[in-house]
């Protein structure tokens, strides 16, 4: 494998972190390819393209009326050349506009090539799991808890 | 990108549907690799290690009463030299052992890497949506549904 590349994806991790946390769209946008496949925490089942990526994150910002919190743990990175993947759990947090308190633990794993020199999001898997006997999405399991 | 490594990988797909067609973990087993991050559609939130995944396959398959339907679509696959990842979206359908159908569309995110020749899976990310007015997992949106 190749340290250096893994570095920079780390990085690419890292920049997220910060961008969420500044609620600026700018460098998240930037990072996603055109032709981006997006399994997200919400429908549908999957997005082809950078489109409605772009147009959820401003949305997703102004839906806060306080500032964001986002924290990643877990981060597991494998890269080598121009091609990589990481996977990791992030917890948001923070009040809504309605006045809901979010607080969620999400799985996220991000695949990675490096295009014209710069490392691009051309996948992004987004999820939290479900309790099939109540078949409700699950978002207060943090990383070390086992199953319930 | 690498064309003959992204056929291989396209090969480990079949191989999966074969294998949950006939109900047989040897060859789902055989391609995990000892340290595989598993991100699951059930909690918990994350796992690490074969030891769980290969320990639940031959329930997964003894809950079935009927035959496993499997159907992988949306494939998409990058490799380059011994690293790649891939998704798809797969409909699992079936009769449990306690009588309740099962007809579901699942996304799945699968990181290789090529270790002595062959081709292991080290990270495995699969999931459902779910709607946030309900909370509920949404189990029956195919690849083509627009978000609801």
């Amino acid at each position: 494998m190749d340290e250096a590349a893994e570095q920079e994806i780390r990085a690419v991790v890292d920049e997220r972190v910060r961008a969420v946390r500044a609620k600026d769209p700018g460098p998240l946008a930037a990072r996603v390819d055109p032709g981006v496949v997006t399994f997200d925490v919400l429908p549908p089942l999957l997005q082809r393209g950078d489109a409605p990526v772009v147009a959820k994150l401003q949305h997703w910002f102004d839906g806060y009326a306080s500032d964001i919190g986002y924290q990643v743990e877990a981060l597991d990175v494998v890269a080598d050349g121009d091609l990589g993947f990481c996977s990791f759990a992030y917890n948001v947090q923070g009040t809504l506009q309605s006045g809901d308190e979010v607080d969620m633990w999400v799985r996220a794993t991000l695949g990675l090539r490096r295009i014209d020199g710069r490392w691009r999001i051309v996948h992004d898997h987004e999820s939290v799991p479900f309790d099939p006997r109540t078949g409700h999405a699950v978002i207060d399991l943090a990383p070390g808890d086992a199953a319930r």
